[in-house]
């Protein structure tokens, strides 16, 4: 998997080799489409956040709309897969259903949904009701609302029979109403009738993708995610995160190979180790810190960290205790404890947020990343990875010309796709329209 | 203007040479978009709907999301503009003008948005909220939302300077907050603080398009619509429209060449008028007749057509009165008139509404077609057509083979594009930040 933007970095755009000001152009996006597809990457993935924030005065924020992109992306690639961002907040069911399932078509069976619940306050205040009315949801309610709307949205697609259009030209009749059902849904948060206007997607269902980290995540994520997104310092924390996710899905009556999950991953390469520290150093030396500064005084919550000393480990006493960074900053969890456990300097935190912001970072030859990646995968600590370069598209190329070889000659990287659907890269079985799943 | 689809005649999936198995890839509507661009057509364009109505058992009526699709296209094509549809009923005014803004961008500034209010009653119980509300709008209300919508949208797009983005490396802005400002707006319908996560569009504002025809939806043209879809049967009575439309928009401030007015052309052609005239009829005899059998119903009040004789002239007592057909029926008006004056028999009307769906049909060879389109372009009472060819792509490609280079020997068709945005192909002018515009 790999994410779409300009670099992984937050100093990406300061480098040598990228272009921000061809961000918002189709040019950029589809050139990293084809780089990813031509090494056979199982997909490519749209972030999203539904706000502008203050940072973008030092580091690109802006943010196109992702099914937009990934409808031109499906008419610049044939078979990568093409994952983006929607949020059950601030969308409605039929209107969501209908975007992916459209996808899905125009792409012959290629889209995914990243379901978020968007935690940003600011966003709220773009999507307000009258007289200034912006409706805040608290962290839990929010999953609620996520887990119905997610019902409401696989019951539209499964509204459809895959042979609900008969096109019988001989009797004129084109579709079959007793193959079309309506949901005449009715809950909590919505009440949608439907039939969805779009046929059953060629998937069955797009595939479903969440990255919760809190606990009524991590249970929405057992109990409908196909590919969970993860951010994991650790081999064995990771090993026992996934894990419990399979534990975890396996009481919601589902399969472990039905939950596939992906940490982040971000390769710093070099010819040789200390070549490819260099290249991070002059990275971190590019600037652009007021992002990682401001991200980690929230994580903090709220401390001022321009008073402390950048090259003393950053003080126990404002590090959070674990249990105490939920919600929306639980996937930055594992990051404090590393920070405690390594007794990290404010600088090195610094810069474990601005190269990784939350994810892993790995400096090192092609064949340490590669052999790293390898554990990770055969010990099942991974089940594959969301790779993200630093600095694009210079960092995606040398990773399929570097890394990706290693991989392949391990065993564990695809040659070239033997399937046309997202699924079919995945190994993940098409749903039927009763839910139950065929192979 | 060309409308995307599988042919404006009702059994258009009857007739050969159309493929409605295609109707979902991508190959169907890139394959269209080509003709249409290498012809040079201003845009092609995606109507709408936001439910799934019962005569999908015999016509298509299913419809993928107009903003995916479009953002396929603006990867399957060059120069020819994207108009889709968005209703302002059933969307929030921050998504809608990210998802243009987007469009604007991934296309080089080739997008349009046609301005719905969607007066399906079917669309509101797919957008209902908790336990079985569904909000019904009368049309006042509606038209009264859309305003405030665009004018949200409108700010939210001029919310950044064309500049903002400075992306300068030597001192490591990426953009100036100063040029990027909050819209800050709270009103009747929505409260929307900005700024917008996509930067200004390059056409500084998508092309703004709109088809009421009732009182409040003339209003809503007349303030704010650049291009105007309208169904006319008859040229004086199109000039005037357009007169009548010119003369509100300059009440509301605006100069006569910032609306064009587009009405509907459905060209039947034949090497002479008799085989035009036959290939109509082959049409018609194709079936697929229940669907304007239930229009023309519900247009004339729910009467039960099935008592009528087919070859009669329609009794003058069921045709309603002309100032009754308004809010959702009003672009039927005219055709009830032409019933009217005309003594059309019940078999003519519904050929009508099969053909032509309330626009009007002309049937003839490619000299009486381009005559016809000189004439009320030359007189004003248009400013282009919305060419909705009756099979497609077989009508599309006829028209562009046989009818274009006769338009274009009269000076009236362009020879290729001269510009790059929508914009530009239409003459209209690049909105300024405040709202004024400039050369």
């Amino acid at each position: 998997m790999f994410p779409l933007g300009v670099g992984h970095h937050e100093a990406a755009w300061l480098a040598e080799g990228t272009d921000p000001a061809g961000m918002h152009g189709l040019a950029h996006f589809a050139g990293l489409a084809r780089i990813a597809e031509a090494a056979a990457f199982d997909a490519v993935f749209l972030a999203d956040q539904l706000s502008l924030r203050d940072i973008v005065e030092f580091n690109p924020h802006e943010k196109l709309d992702p099914l937009v992109v990934l409808g031109a992306l499906a008419a610049s690639t044939e078979r990568i897969g093409l994952v983006g961002t929607a949020s059950t907040t601030f969308a409605e069911p039929y209107a969501v259903a209908r975007q992916f399932a459209s996808l899905d078509h125009v792409s012959g069976g290629r889209a995914g949904w990243n379901i978020v619940t968007t935690a940003e306050a600011e966003a709220s205040e773009n999507f307000g009701g009258p007289d200034g009315v912006t409706p805040r949801r608290p962290h839990e309610e929010r999953y609620a609302r996520a887990a119905e709307f997610v019902e409401v949205t696989r019951g539209l697609w499964d509204g459809w029979a895959d042979d609900a259009l008969v096109r019988d030209r001989g009797t004129g009749r084109y579709a079959d109403p007793a193959r079309i059902t309506e949901s005449r849904h009715r809950g909590a948060h919505f009440s949608v009738r439907g039939p969805l206007n779009v046929p059953r997607p060629p998937q069955g269902h797009p595939v479903l993708v969440q990255a919760g980290a809190s606990e009524p995540g991590l249970e929405f994520a057992a109990r409908v995610a196909e590919l969970v997104f993860t951010a994991q310092y650790d081999h064995d924390e990771s090993l026992a995160f996934t894990r419990d996710l399979q534990a975890r899905a396996a009481r919601h009556g589902r399969r472990p190979d039905e939950v596939l999950v992906l940490p982040g991953l971000i390769p710093v390469l070099g010819a040789t180790e200390e070549e490819a520290r260099h290249r991070e150093s002059a990275l971190h030396a590019l600037g652009g810190g007021e992002h990682s500064l401001g991200l980690l005084s929230w994580l903090l919550g709220g401390v001022d960290l321009r008073k402390l000393p950048l090259d003393a480990p950053v003080p126990d006493a404002i590090l959070p205790a674990e249990d105490e960074v939920g919600g929306q900053r639980a996937r930055f969890a594992l990051l404090v404890r590393l920070a405690r456990r390594e007794r990290l300097t404010l600088r090195q935190l610094l810069h474990q947020i601005a190269g990784g912001h939350g994810h892993r970072v790995i400096v090192g030859t092609p064949e340490q990343v590669a052999a790293d990646i390898e554990r990770w995968f055969r010990s099942g600590a991974a089940d594959g990875f969301n790779v993200m370069p630093p600095v694009l598209p210079a960092g995606l190329e040398e990773f399929t010309e570097q890394v990706v070889p290693l991989l392949r000659r391990a065993g564990i990287f695809r040659e070239g796709y033997a399937g046309t659907t997202l699924r079919e890269h995945l190994g993940l079985l098409r749903p039927v329209r009763t839910g139950e799943l065929v192979g």
